[in-house]
């Protein structure tokens, strides 16, 4: 290849990231658990298309103010529109309605993979990241919300968070509905402006949200987000309502409702949320796992009934020896009109999405990953050139046991080789020199042992010297020499 | 929802489709089968992201006739250019390239997901659709090579295939590229279309290449493809060795290379391809699994050495009794100088990438399928709408027990509950009315039974006056004898 020959430069576009294998194996584990807990309730799996078209995903991203409204989009060779799904529930409302005729009803899915925001990235902050959903359509049974709660409580657990580690919070759209229709807020664009800005506590605390509420908010990065242009008195209560302490927090929104003639309305709503909690109970889920706790609004627009959030109640520290919580890793909630989107009829529906690469984050972080360390394959030396068919003849001796193995492909001298299967984490090497093979036997290195007893003993030299862990066997005990240092 | 709003039609893009759970489940447990058996062999998860920049990717698709050069590509907010990865071989050596310092080398890493081609779409060709690869990048050893093809027949057999189900094609691209020297094809873009409408061989024949070769083919679809332009006694001479039966391919390629003084170079290329034939020997792959096959060319520009193809030599028959031969599952090759694309500096590297979903087609086509027939939930019927509570209590008793078990939650009659389970293809219900509740009993139909039942009895009111395998049992029972049906 000529010096002056073009090179790209090998780079991923900003928001994007490879993953290695440790993180695959966090992430693959916990899509396994929740998935056989979503199976068990009698979801089943359900697969869509990376591309949808643009008008069948619509535009319910939170980040509209950006090109394309957060979505990635391109036109197809027809000229028509097609945008990568930016969520699971979308496709999940076109699919519904593409073969409602045939589906049982209700349709109960789960699914899981990679979902695009072109949103701007940042710390944490990707445009590709991994989704698990699940949801049910075709049923306006508070069960069916209830169903879900419990699942998803499940389903942490069987990640690996512990009871405590979690809590469930539940409130309804229609809580906040009767409120605002109470306080007269009822223009689309402005009434999406308070949910969004309410939404938004946990990340920005009442100042930020009574700021959003009202002209405006001007972020770190200078960032301007325009406000709902609510008049003061208004924002006023509602910072009232979200800074009540949990016990008070009923109390406080019946008494700004009734101040705007809002309180059958808002009565109504509890009284769903009771049912929801009512059935909860009676599958064992119990306020330890999921409670009301009506300052959960959630900030996608499409949202009609009960709402969910799953947040974290554990906290760690970072290397700074900053606390670190972690919060919300999914919600979800009722969505009756998604699929009428497409036929015009109502279909009622509820569903949880979580976020796999936050939570695998958090269970590292908090330490209850239930991933088993990673572990290297053998490495077979590749120390005599002339013997690379006997080399490769063990490695297949010991995979047909069972026993991850590769002989050594580079072109790197002994030491290099060592080194390499110690970056691995190869639990043992196996060594054979014209001398071994000439002699019908084999030597096996135990690594675990070396870095055991490196780690252990400040003279390296004098372990060195004694060659501990380091054996020569008979070339017919290979795999059984192996076996007892790998099951160690 | 007004009845002139806006609806966008329930519908996915040409050349996408969705996926059930049945197929699911035979796309995850080939991936699942063939990723234990690459992690025995010592290689490593890697995951890269969906979009690359459109420079780093590179331009190697065949299909390039197409707009974007067949890539899905977009401009990002800073006008770069990023594309949809359309294979897992291009990530990976931007992967390599980005991170060689300071990977353990040789880096060995399988992948698997979805890629893109913004290809004309047809029956069985999709734009989207899961590939499984595996590469070795860093070594230049013919074992690697070897190794690559050992591992992919192990793979296939993990998938439920048996041995005589598959071979494995290996050939040299140097063989073809001393023939093509000696030839005097020597610019690039002749030189591609001579080796893409070689590949073509299996799905046109050799009339279909020696049309290829020469001005052009015009398709069924009425599409034509511009043809490489060779002059007919070359066009005579490929075509005689392309179609010369297996036993002779080798001399008749000596013959004619010999013809245009190619002798050398294809012997050498024979040399290499020896050494990697006596590796697969010594790790038990004999001839019935791997072999030479000089035809072999893959469409692909980027290799360089061996190539590889895994084809299935299982026949089945379609719905109108036709003869089905499944043909190439996937393929690969040695590729040393992609890397280079970014560096500068050559890394040898050598992979396989198989289709998932056609493997799985050929799986479930020839009854190969390792699968376990999908099961339904149990599912508890709601009777009585008073009851449930107890009913979603129920259903968690049964989950807490492991048997997936869900409460009907639509709001049709007893009828369409038991036309649900059917559906479902669960294997019981459970029916508690008021009286069953009042009494402390549960009664459970056993719906396998009332299947098989209904199958072999032609008078269904028979079977039906008797109520076979319905149990009524005493509530603290429930689990006991819903097992009791389940594990049949």
């Amino acid at each position: 290849m000529s010096d002056d020959a073009f090179r790209p430069e090998a780079r991923v576009p900003r928001g994007f990231a490879d993953k290695r294998a440790r993180e695959l194996a966090a992430e693959r584990s916990i899509v396994a658990a929740v998935s056989a807990v979503y199976e068990r309730y009698g979801f089943e799996a359900l697969d869509t298309p990376a591309f949808e078209f643009a008008d069948a995903l619509g535009k319910f991203l939170p980040d509209s103010d950006r090109p394309n409204e957060g979505v990635f989009a391109l036109q197809d060779d027809d000229e028509q529109w097609l945008a990568l799904r930016y969520d699971l529930t979308a496709p999940l409302a076109r699919f519904a309605a593409q073969n409602w005729e045939t589906l049982p009803k209700p349709f109960r899915r789960y699914a899981f993979g990679p979902v695009w925001r072109n949103e701007k990235p940042g710390p944490g902050r990707y445009r590709e990241f991994i989704q698990c959903d699940a949801d049910t359509v075709g049923s306006a049974r508070p069960e069916a919300d209830a169903e879900v709660i419990a699942m998803v409580a499940e389903g942490l657990e069987a990640t690996g968070l512990e009871r405590g580690d979690y809590l469930i919070k539940i409130s309804s759209r229609r809580l906040l509905d009767a409120l605002l229709d109470g306080m007269r807020i009822e223009g689309q664009g402005q009434r999406l402006a308070v949910l969004r800005a309410i939404d938004k506590l946990d990340r920005v605390g009442i100042p930020g949200v009574v700021e959003l509420l009202g002209p405006g908010r001007l972020d770190a990065s200078g960032d301007f987000t325009k406000g709902a242009g609510l008049e003061t008195p208004l924002i006023m209560d509602l910072a009232d309502f979200l800074a009540a302490p949990q016990g008070e927090i009923w109390p406080t929104l019946e008494r700004i409702g009734g101040k705007y003639g809002a309180g059958d309305g808002i009565s109504a709503g509890f009284g769903d949320l009771d049912r929801i909690v009512e059935t909860l109970r009676r599958m064992g889920v119990g306020e330890d796992r999921a409670r009301l706790d009506p300052s959960i609004v959630r900030g996608l627009e499409y949202y009609t009934g009960a709402v969910f959030e799953a947040d974290l109640l554990l906290e760690t520290t970072n290397e700074a020896g900053e606390l670190i919580r972690f919060g919300s890793v999914g919600g979800g909630g009722r969505y009756d009109d998604l699929v009428a989107r497409f036929t015009g009829e109502r279909v009622p529906a509820t569903g949880f999405s979580f976020g796999v690469s936050r939570l695998a984050a958090a269970l590292r972080a908090a330490r209850r990953s239930v991933i088993p360390e990673a572990r290297g394959p053998v490495v077979v030396i590749a120390f005599d050139q002339a013997a690379m068919g006997d080399y490769m003849a063990m490695a297949s001796e010991l995979r047909a046991a069972g026993i991850p193995a590769e002989v050594y492909l580079g072109s790197s001298g002994m030491r290099a080789q060592m080194k390499y299967a110690d970056r691995r984490l190869s639990p043992a090497a196996v060594i054979a020199g014209s001398d071994e093979l000439a002699a019908g036997t084999v030597t096996i290195k135990d690594l675990d042992l070396g870095r055991e007893l490196a780690k252990g003993i400040d003279d390296n030299a004098a372990w060195r010297a004694e060659r501990p862990g380091q054996l020569t066997v008979p070339r017919g005990e290979l795999v059984a020499t192996v076996r007892r240092i790998v099951e160690g």
